[in-house]
């Protein structure tokens, strides 16, 4: 079945709620490591993991509610194998590293799209108070109850281009060598922005997001959101980015050409 | 003359109505670059530029009409040498990097002490809304109207520590080879945050910070907090860190005295 884009607002809507529900679970852990009271329980707790797991069910029983026929592929708990066609594909804590030493950089992960791929992507960052909103009729930063559009903007040569990663903190020697191949011929490189760099590039900041060993629940929102502001998502070899591996967003057609052109000795497969 | 700790309230409250002042004229020029309808334009004008100008101007005028005989010490514009013996040390934007790449991890430092060193030291960052103060009566995290009490937290062994760095973007050759050497020993290592890094520090989040090619701006705001928060703050040879260089922050004298003993044989001078 095809995704319904006639129920579009409904289920953007609902990716929403799902993410409103995630922050009531991920704000109050966040930052408790240096903050709570009692530092020897502390030891004993894992904020992090109790925040994945407790946001994780809290986006399934919002969407289940509303649409108990739908598919979900998730991070923490078993895959839901629905009916209706509809996949929901959900990371509650991308960055964990992130959330772990305080930096307002992880996100809430939710994508909703069908066997092809996503098609709504919401990238979420509660702390901050920023969700950035991808669909097939364009994509916002929604922050203080308004909806500001954001886009791409036209670079389309690497040394007008700022590139961003995770790097060198993961990936294999292969993947690092491909991303250091692109990032020597761009303007600026920057590092640990963990998925918040998806919503710098929707949002016309920067140019370029190349990353390696990524997992379909860390990619598909992200993915979607680049596409709706008007980028380019593929894995290295050009293919769909839906499955995850090798990932590269890039701000136009051109400047992802010229990418893939050097990452193609480093692409798998 | 020594700093006037009987107008340590007032010199405080002064401090944070210089960063209100930093905030007006730097956040309608964050994110501008990919923001503004008229792209043509947006090639001519540098927004980072700008909003570093108007900061600092704003700010030494709410200093010098509160304080005219104080001395000032700012990135943009000359030193102003007052006969007051306190001095105010400013950068109204550091992490231009982070600016210029919408990441809200640039900020406005505003440092206020004497001769000796700085013993109020703000990093503020207005996008998200936080405002890090630190004084000799201890350090708070000021967000949505409440002061929130931080400090360091008690991490004494490189297995337990999290360090972040601007690395490995920025130093020569000597100062990335002392990075590497001490974050080879931590659990974690991130890059990246700019300023942020110190108030992660300060807010009991992380453990280490590690940097070079300071100058005297863009280090006495956060070494002072990280010094109320009671973390230590010294250059790579254990002496003042005030005028910046090699600046390395630590949550605890224990972890400080193993990094620096590492850090050694590339100290300068």
């Amino acid at each position: 079945m095809a995704f319904p884009l006639s129920e579009l607002n409904h289920l953007t809507d609902l990716a929403c709620q799902a993410a409103d529900a995630a922050a009531r679970e991920t704000l109050p852990l966040f930052r408790t490591a240096g903050l709570v009271a009692d530092n020897k329980l502390a030891g004993a707790f894992d904020p992090v993991t109790a925040a994945d797991k407790a946001a994780e069910a809290a986006i399934r029983k919002v969407v289940l509610a509303a649409r108990p026929d739908d598919s979900i592929v998730g991070e923490e708990d078993a895959n839901i194998d629905g009916s209706s066609g509809v996949v929901w594909v959900i990371d509650p804590i991308d960055g964990t590293r992130g959330f772990i030493s305080g930096t307002p950089t992880w996100g809430t992960l939710i994508a909703v799209g069908d066997a092809q791929g996503p098609r709504i992507g919401i990238v979420d960052q509660p702390y901050i108070g920023e969700r950035f909103i991808g669909t097939p009729n364009g994509a916002v930063l929604r922050r203080g109850g308004a909806d500001q559009p954001i886009s791409v903007r036209d670079v389309r040569n690497f040394e007008d281009a700022t590139i961003f990663t995770t790097f060198p903190e993961v990936g294999r020697d292969q993947d690092r060598a491909g991303f250091v191949r692109v990032a020597d011929e761009c303007k600026m490189v920057r590092y640990g922005m963990d998925c918040y760099a998806y919503a710098l590039l929707a949002a016309g900041q920067i140019d370029l997001v190349i990353e390696a060993g990524l997992a379909p629940y860390d990619v598909q929102g992200p993915i979607a959101l680049v596409q709706a502001a008007g980028g380019v998502a593929t894995n290295w070899s050009g293919g769909s980015a839906a499955q995850g591996g090798q990932i590269i967003c890039a701000a136009t057609p051109q400047l992802h050409a010229k990418a893939l052109k050097l990452l193609e000795p480093y692409a798998d497969g």
